[in-house]
């Protein structure tokens, strides 16, 4: 039976694989390395520097492809569908790649960046090839450092208030409105600088980008003062390197 | 300068420490070990088994000490009272133990389970400590997996359903309600089995007790179905144990 192992990589520093990642990452026979054009080749060598970090010996085969494009134009009430078609796209050259590429009783591996299980659609993709049925495999999920808990640590701070929630959403969402019943607000993938609507309001930000890299960069404080910095930043960030990943926390004080 | 690392050790299974985990520790010249009562032994003896498999030349001191104990009777409105004064109490313990027992230009590390970016009071405490002014340090926080990341992977599921938020909270805030405008809530720190509550909704149960331990347990399914079997396994943990560690994901379907 075919093996495949989702492994998460952790938010970009290297040591923050798990000894159970290693440990996968040294049992398997053929890594698939999606690439996402070429804003995102950074992210394809940083992985590839972890394989040669952790597997000397290069035992292993690798095996590129490119992975289909979203149709980004797609807003509003287009969004989900536009990312099932994306998906679907995924779902079709995902089976390709595990029907041909891996043998029989070989494992492959996918290293997903931070946890697999937060914003990351690989699972859902496995699953939707499997329910084709025309390839058979087993999976496993290994969890990693999300680039959450990457920033967290960075910034020293809990990411609830005693007894209290917190929230993990997108910058599509928050652009909706700051999330009802909860005060703390993890956002991810917020390609607009969302965090600037709420700058009139009493709220604290600890932002990061390319966290756990040696391009990391924090900033946190009371938003209003802070925000101008973060765009600044953000914008140097972007133009030099061709992409930014970041992730922000706001957190808002009680009223009363 | 004292340094302290504030170190997630991942949920249970010693192969979640990472890389740079087993660094800081390797860095460490006391280990501070917080007993929490006889009930809580075992977690105390997972802690020392990561230590004797790690650093296996003892190159460190280990100090154990009683937590002051939370006044658990305390509910609603003091509630939060309650877990000031405990806080209060662990500052002062954790001031003594970091000017008594580490040597000035020593490093001193807190294991914590899971993340300590998620219902862990050590980086509140430390900060309280240093605001006390009595006893200087720096100290940086390492990343763990935390049990909500070890849950989501062992059932292979995302935490998010497509670009959807996901609120992590307590068993406390659940018994006041379904957090609103989120359909996907974890919840941490339950003693009472709050999704009782919610078995007549169309809901889905994501469970896992002891995580990444020889004794985990995993059930998943409708919470109608599964729940009665979820509270047997519980109780027989429980009362085998002394003790038990749960955390769920509750999925709420979409009504339209």
């Amino acid at each position: 039976m075919r093996r495949i192992h989702v492994i998460g990589i952790g938010a970009g520093d290297p040591d923050q694989l798990t000894l159970q990642a290693v440990r996968a990452m040294r049992g398997t026979d053929v890594f698939f390395v999606l690439d996402k054009g070429e804003a995102k080749a950074d992210l394809t060598g940083l992985r590839m520097n972890l394989l040669d970090t952790h597997l000397p010996d290069r035992t292993y085969r690798v095996v590129e492809a490119r992975d289909p494009e979203r149709d980004r134009t797609a807003d509003g009430a287009a969004y989900s569908p536009a990312v099932g078609d994306w998906r679907s796209a995924r779902a079709g050259l995902y089976e390709r790649l595990i029907g041909e590429e891996l043998g029989p009783d070989e494992t492959g591996a996918f290293l997903v960046w931070g946890d697999p299980s937060l914003y990351d659609g690989t699972l859902g993709i496995l699953e939707e090839v499997l329910e084709r049925g025309s390839v058979a495999f087993e999976y496993d999920v290994v969890p990693g450092i999300s680039s959450v808990s990457a920033l967290a640590a960075r910034h020293r701070t809990a990411l609830n208030r005693v007894a209290m929630p917190v929230q993990i959403t997108t910058g599509r969402r928050l652009a909706e409105g700051f999330p009802e019943g909860v005060d703390d607000v993890v956002v991810m993938l917020d390609a607009h600088q969302t965090f600037r609507r709420y700058a009139r309001e009493d709220v604290d930000i600890y932002w990061g980008a390319c966290l756990g890299t040696p391009d990391e960069i924090l900033v946190s404080g009371p938003l209003a003062e802070v925000a101008p910095r973060i765009e600044r930043l953000r914008a140097e960030v972007r133009k030099r390197k061709g992409w930014v990943m970041d992730t922000y926390l706001l957190r808002r004080h009680h009223r009363d």
